[in-house]
């Protein structure tokens, strides 16, 4: 019966609480008032403090029954109430003024939810936004979430991980070749070896994560028209066609370089599952153009799934009860279908 | 009478061949079966041989009956045949294979139509697509249409022009800060003076020629997030803030450094009426995304009023029949609605 019977048993989600002074807290409010009575939709429980949720839940008028529970409970608690695995920490900033003082409780929550993965008592790790120069002024030395939970793997998990930002919604998946960096920076920092890692590990997870069997991928080259032969640009032509040769070699579908503004119609997009771009904005600008609100971040590369939504903290409505859950919604859903079930293995056997 | 009179005659727009091997013949054909028979449509005459243009015609069974005309009665003939200047060079290359041979033709066909517009024959100039890669083995120096334009106003009209590229649509218009370079050069070629005479010549154009009395711009970031701060790239603090600043100190309604990511869902498009992105991909991504094969190619900055459709040759669907018109019928009707009335008022003085 094996796996008919996991593909039933519903995914439990560790979602973590983020800048508190963002709208992490009432979008959670937001997502469990959404998800709870539907059938299938997957539970979460929240790693932060159960007091401050509920004084948020009534200040916002939102109907949300807050719990404090263990993750074993989590589950069945979720169709009645908000579960809350509780993080020793309250918060200290107010909605929309970040205080460096909540960074300890903002790493610790992300911390708890790969442990608490780590030991089978959740499926994945959704991740609510954090505030990098809030976390920066507490010493925190990551660029951001994706690399953070590159160490994390390393320190928890105790395997190397290669984390890959991927952006999803149901009209465009993309992956950015390289992230936070200055975009002057962007051309010393692409390699064929880069190209390479990353387009393996795009197409290894596509077919184990996502389940399609030969994932098509497509690579955005750097320059306008993606060099025009050379003509505006060499690195098409010395690192992205032969990381492309490369991935093909290795029996993967990849194509390219492609000039990036002509690849995000919907004829172009009809053509692969995919788009590999070689910097941030290049495949944000798309994605976030044609489904914003509703993209979701995932880390590929890593031992465990992770999704988060594709927003920001949002400092500047936080606290107003004007923030669109819609994103961690998808973020959440994502989550669960992307994940193993070995929590509720854990539970079960 | 004045204003309202020279606002009823129809614009007459003269046409450029374009590379004779890509689609721009037959987009031509295709928009006068468009085009000829609505009252309102603007009249347009095409610089190109009436031979090469009848024979494709009757390849592609399109009825178009083409007449070799004077521009003077073009006007007149449009609403019952498609009137061609002739161009005393025909076609070398066949369709979907250029050739160098037709590079001189190609350019006078762009020379003949700014003539014509200098000597109030023609109300604005609507260029077809060439090859850059064609033309500039024919000793073509210019790195596109719109700076080869540039050179034609110094020339023929006797005025120093600072072309500024700006792409159109219903949904969203654009303008890249920098245009056909190589991302790595796009750093260093930014600068205060640039941004600044860039945003002038939109805010300008987009009040004379677009009668948007207070135009709104936003300029991207350069960098992910905008540099958030100096965190990622510190162009924005140096360079894009002071020439918002001067800008804005000038009278016009410049807004930003923004990142560019969230700047063109439909929500943020409501705040502005052009988006000034710092290198081509950056603008040129979210509007073919958006409104692909119905975006138009305007040059402002010349003395003339010129536009295109947002494609390039299609070598590869050329003679097939399958080629779309929309961009170009688009471009025609912006040309239409941005002309002064020269010729109309030259042909009835």
């Amino acid at each position: 019966m094996g796996e008919r019977f996991f593909a039933r048993v519903p995914r439990l989600l560790a979602l973590t609480r983020g800048d508190p002074s963002g709208i992490g807290q009432e979008i959670a409010l937001k997502a469990w008032s959404a998800l709870h009575a539907e059938e299938a939709a997957p539970a979460f429980f929240m790693i932060a403090d159960p007091d401050d949720l509920s004084g948020l839940a009534r200040r916002l008028g939102l109907a949300v029954p807050v719990e404090a529970a263990e993750p074993r409970q989590a589950a069945a608690l979720f169709r009645h109430a908000l579960p809350v695995v509780t993080l020793r920490r309250r918060a200290e900033g107010l909605p929309g003024q970040p205080s460096a003082a909540d960074a300890a409780g903002t790493i610790e929550s992300i911390e708890m939810a790969a442990r608490l993965v780590q030991a089978g008592q959740a499926d994945a790790i959704v991740t609510n936004p954090i505030a990098k120069d809030v976390l920066k002024s507490a010493g925190f030395a990551h660029p951001g979430h994706t690399e953070f939970l590159g160490e994390l793997a390393r320190q928890i998990f105790g395997r190397k991980a290669r984390p890959v930002m991927l952006l999803w919604s149901p009209q465009l998946a993309v992956v950015p070749a390289t992230i936070h960096v200055p975009l002057a920076e962007v051309p010393r920092l692409l390699s064929f070896d880069l190209l390479v890692e990353t387009g393996s590990i795009v197409a290894n997870e596509l077919r184990d994560r996502f389940g399609i069997a030969a994932p098509r991928l497509v690579f955005c080259g750097l320059n306008p028209h993606a060099g025009e032969g050379g003509y505006m640009g060499r690195e098409e032509i010395e690192i992205v066609a032969p990381a492309v040769a490369e991935l093909r070699r290795r029996g993967i579908e990849a194509q390219g370089p492609f000039p990036a503004d002509t690849l995000f119609n919907a004829r172009a997009r009809a053509g692969y599952d995919v788009a590999i771009g070689m910097y941030h904005d290049q495949v944000l600008i798309p994605i976030k153009t044609l489904a914003f609100d509703r993209a979701v971040n995932v880390t590929l590369g890593l031992p465990f799934v992770r999704t988060s939504p594709d927003h920001g903290t949002a400092f500047d409505i936080a606290g107003k009860g004007r923030a669109d859950a819609s994103s961690l919604i998808a973020a959440l859903r994502l989550a669960a279908r992307l994940a193993p079930a070995q929590a509720a293995l854990g539970a079960t056997a």
